[in-house]
């Protein structure tokens, strides 16, 4: 099963090393992972999306916790929650083909960031599935570079979760 | 100086501890990491943030392309490029602030992607500087939660990068 882990630590020099480590010593591969600051500079919030056993998973989540600069671990997969991941696409575009990806671009609620003579980029946002489905539909003008942040994830609104 | 580093990578266990570690192992703190999967299901591409001096981010980099499971690394600081974010902010939110929130997220071009009795999730992308902007903004109504994806960049479309 797909998890999707929230991790919660001290901004240090080697934290990051540590926790993929953790992972990795364990035969996991991780699916995705983003670490990005939050409104404390000193702590940094990690997303980490892993496919694996439950239990497996749980005991990764005990060992997290155990790690000095690890302050929480919340297994988001157990709760709902509202997840999103941003791409940014390079697709072929010349003066025939450049108003029909517009037009798909439109469709996805996706922008263009940037236009050349013969390509384009786009971002956009979503759900691992929406970015499926958009990038199958601009395979054919021809993706010349991919890049993706990985899922980040919060608990839903409802839930006054801290 | 902050650098924005581009390397696509082999997507095994292990690859992400390796090079993580190589920058802790310098005193490297990192800023923002992203691994998200590329149009190749075998080759995951990673974007790293890291304030530092030039020559070392250099030499960081000719060890980065020794690594076995290392496929190309590109800093992007020395070239034209489009970077973005994408963040997810949780923000304290009731009947009579509701509407004002949903201005502010308007003229940011954010999207609400939930809302609950007592607060919203707002999604935003964009440069660090728009994303520190509607944080601002938003900070007197309470943030409950914010995740960030970390950065990642693209090589201008003018370029044919491969």
């Amino acid at each position: 099963m797909r998890h999707t882990i929230s991790v919660l630590v001290e901004n240090h020099p080697g934290v990051l090393a540590r926790i993929a480590g953790l992972f990795s010593g364990r035969g996991f591969n991780i699916d995705s992972l983003s670490v990005g600051e939050t409104e404390d500079p000193t702590v940094s919030r990690m997303t980490v999306v892993v496919n694996g056993d439950d239990f497996v998973v749980e005991q990764i989540g005990k060992q997290l916790n155990k790690l000095i600069d690890v302050i929480k671990v919340v297994d988001l997969t157990q709760e709902e929650h509202v997840e999103r991941e941003l791409v940014l696409i390079k697709v072929g575009a010349d003066g025939t083909t450049r108003s029909e990806i517009m037009q798909i671009a439109d469709i996805f609620r996706a922008n263009i960031v940037d236009v050349g003579a013969k390509s384009l980029v786009i971002e956009a946002t979503g759900t691992d599935d929406k970015i499926a489905a958009l990038t199958d539909l601009l395979r054919r003008f021809g993706i010349k570079e991919i890049v993706r942040t990985g899922r980040i994830a919060l608990g839903r609104a409802q839930k006054q979760q801290k």
